[in-house]
């Protein structure tokens, strides 16, 4: 692919993802040199004194004028932007990627406003988090044993879909590959349907005029079950516009099946209810088990 | 309220709840003698063998004419002509008590066919539980620290009152009285209906076309909101089908709170969004707070 083995990679935005990323890379051995830029310049003063980058750019030109591998980490919002910047001011990058946790809506604004570069795009993303943000929390196994996502189209060029890869699988992660369109159905389902029902939930019995027996008598099935309405309602906001037709589309599905259930329960009908919970179950205990599974493999590795 | 301190507890169905409460009234010194009834003779040759209860009893009438105190501890669908049973041939009993997580349906059946005997009986419901089932799982100290709610009206006679909320006492519990249909909207909103949105949002998903990837990169957070989608399908039926009209209530009012935050993101309200996820985060935050301190309190007791 290359004739180099270690990689000068930089970060455009350095939080817990990026951080990580860049720790991971360094003690894989991947990376000779890490760089970054941020738009807070106390973020990369933080940054440089835990040595978790060696060098600050004062730009993303700066930035992209020296690295081998771009990595966009920011939120969700401003990565549209900055992506753009980023590839339209290529510099020496043979590999532009990122971590958003959506990927039509970069993936679309590529193709459309930066055509000629987009090739170089490896759109990623990461499967782990950490309920702790920022630089300071960053930790280099953040990634181990865990899955990344990349969805590269047939416009990718072969080199930068090559890098993309063997950064990630030197953390220690599994790299999958899966089309724009079906990863954003998957996390739809699997991440952003479950938070908007959890947000609604508490939302409808915050509401009620029964809410304070409601609070006072829920023990840890509910707590267990709302856990994701205490994430980040700006990050969330921005994840579900961002995502907007593949979680509409989610949760109109999930609104059918509900409608579904409502009328066997009004109904009395009991063995279609019983059919329902029975092979919702069958279908989470399945999961369950592979999860676990998932998790055994990752500790024996 | 009496002139006995120590009672004879009868059991009709001797499970895990039942089980557990002879065992904490014998630990507790409230019981001078534990007896049960059960459909199923292995069931009472178990409890006899393990010592949770003294002796078994050969009919549910043999049963009444004995005790003191007689607790109705079987799966919900029986419960009903159980209980009509037991006030119906209330033998020796002074107060008659069930464990039914869905209170309506049982009081509705007492007050129009067991009229005359309805001041015995003392609903009730302890909000403690266990993944595990039967009498051989039994612990005392289940409802230790743990809520018990009753839900007398005026017709309950005084001294029933008083001996069913000595005894949960007894167990360490924290007795509670609401009324039988604020206590059934309440186990709907904080349990039901849980159980029915983690059922339909498994049965959506392994009925979508995506189901492999879906479940396949499906990570911690979809486990623990999905937990509840592996409880036992009969029990959820049975409960979803007695708990009618306050479960219908309750997802008519999420479906219309569901529906708000629908209109939000295929309209792009991004204030509308982040107003709602902000006021569910903040009322989820000070409900884990608040439990996380129930936790500490039961643990400093």
């Amino acid at each position: 692919m290359t004739e180099k083995t270690v990689f000068c990679v930089g970060f455009v935005g350095l939080g817990l993802i990026g951080g990580s990323l860049a720790m991971a890379l360094r003690e894989a051995g991947f990376a000779s040199k890490l760089i970054a830029w941020d738009h807070d310049p106390g973020v990369l003063q933080q940054g440089l004194s835990l040595a978790v980058i060696d060098a600050a750019a004062d730009s993303v030109s700066d930035l992209m004028g020296q690295v081998d591998i771009a990595v966009l980490a920011t939120p969700t919002l401003i990565s549209e932007s900055l992506l753009l910047n980023m590839l339209e001011n290529p510099g020496s990058a043979r590999c532009v990627t990122d971590v958003a946790s959506v990927k039509g809506a970069l993936c679309r604004a590529v193709k459309s406003l930066a055509p000629e570069h987009a090739a170089l795009y490896v759109p990623g993303h990461p499967i782990a988090g950490s309920e702790l943000s920022g630089v300071a929390s960053a930790q280099p196994a953040l990634f181990r044993h865990h899955r990344i996502i990349l969805t590269p189209d047939t416009a990718t060029d072969a080199q930068a879909l090559e890098l993309a890869s063997a950064l990630w699988a030197s953390c220690g992660a599994s790299v999958e590959q899966m089309g724009v369109e079906e990863h954003d159905a998957v996390l739809a389902a699997t991440s952003h349907l479950p938070h908007v029902l959890a947000y609604a939930l508490v939302d409808a019995l915050a509401k009620s005029p029964i809410r304070d027996n409601i609070f006072r008598f829920a023990a840890g099935g509910f707590r267990d079950f709302t856990r994701i309405a205490s994430s980040d309602p700006v990050m969330w906001r921005d994840i579900a516009l961002t995502n907007k037709e593949a979680l509409l589309a989610a949760m109109d599905d999930f609104s059918g099946h509900l409608d579904t259930l409502r009328r066997a329960i009004a109904s009395g009908d009991s063995p279609a209810l019983e059919a329902t919970f029975r092979s919702a179950k069958q279908a989470r205990d399945e999961f369950a088990r592979d999860l676990e599974q998932r998790g055994r493999e990752g500790a024996d590795r």
